[in-house]
């Protein structure tokens, strides 16, 4: 059997999914084709739909189908606190808590000067935009916690001073359930240094 | 953002593919949506074609585009010597050997009694009028080394019995360049029962 053909053309459009190579590809075609065709008919079918109809919302960056997202669009949300986050999928993981009641704003990556990303690839521009407009009261940097997020948070949380706006960065340490034997030093260092009084 | 809509929608039928959970699925999602649009219409494409395309070869049972499988339809191979695999996916691995060079019968499956997949589920009527027609020399069973893939190698090996034809089993043993420090004492007791003369 050549691995040409719509099969083998199958495998290799599967290889493009992030952390699945050529045989977890081979094995996700031969399941569906095999298994679930009416699941693999709905998956193409989800893809096409998602494509043609997701966008970014125009105010915080974020992918959704609507024209502003529904978080933007929802009047019940404070829009004097705005959430920093490095991509949409953040914005779900906060969202999961339930804790956080105001905007988001997106930047789609990092601050990453050797891989030419640098502020107007984050959206910046419409993010000094908002700060000016004088409605956010409180930036929540909530980036990740890598050497280029915290970067990226100091970048932005100076552009945040410029405009005389509250930044604030979420909280490292100890994770919830966490066991001491187990956090590597520079986050015990870093929840020893931030500690509160109990 | 609710779970809703579209996006929701997406992840959710990206959780039909084999090892991906919702964490993965929402992974694959927003990769594909924030950094590859191309790759992710290719898929869709694909497998929408794919699917309407791609059915069971009526002679060997392996997953083919064409009416009559490229192995099935090559004349240059010996339709004397065929092949039982559990799944078209095995096909694709021997014939990376490029060691075999006769024909195939896929089963789709193990005998299974408890999982009501007995003889009708695997094709063996369709195997036993391929035994009758007189054209096999020999079956060579290579389903997998399981407790069920030896029972149906058994059940099939008996079949060919009945019918004069010759079966063989493929070998076990420990695996090239396999350390005897790390082969189970299983594979190991195999190895020895089966040794060769050298």
């Amino acid at each position: 059997m050549s691995k040409k053909g719509l099969l083998g053309q199958l495998i290799q459009s599967f290889c493009c999914l992030p952390g699945v190579g050529a045989k977890t590809a081979q094995r996700m075609v031969f399941y569906l084709l095999q298994r679930d065709r009416q699941g693999a008919r709905r998956l193409a079918e989800s893809l096409l739909l998602a494509i043609d109809n997701i966008n970014y919302c125009p105010q915080c960056r974020t992918l959704t189908e609507d024209n502003l997202c529904s978080i933007c669009a929802d009047s019940g949300r404070d829009p004097g606190l705005v959430c920093i986050v490095e991509n949409s999928a953040d914005v779900w993981v906060v969202e999961q808590t339930a804790v956080f009641k105001g905007l988001y704003f997106v930047l789609h990556g990092r601050l990453s000067p050797l891989d030419g990303i640098g502020p107007d690839e984050l959206g910046l521009d419409l993010l000094r935009r908002q700060l000016s407009s004088g409605l956010i009261k409180e930036l929540i940097l909530a980036t990740n916690s890598t050497v280029e997020g915290e970067a990226t948070a100091f970048f932005i949380g100076e552009l945040a001073r410029k405009h005389q706006v509250k930044a604030s960065r979420i909280a490292h340490g100890v994770p919830m359930g966490g066991e001491l034997e187990f956090i590597d030093s520079g986050t015990l260092s870093h929840a020893f240094n931030d500690r509160k009084v109990f």
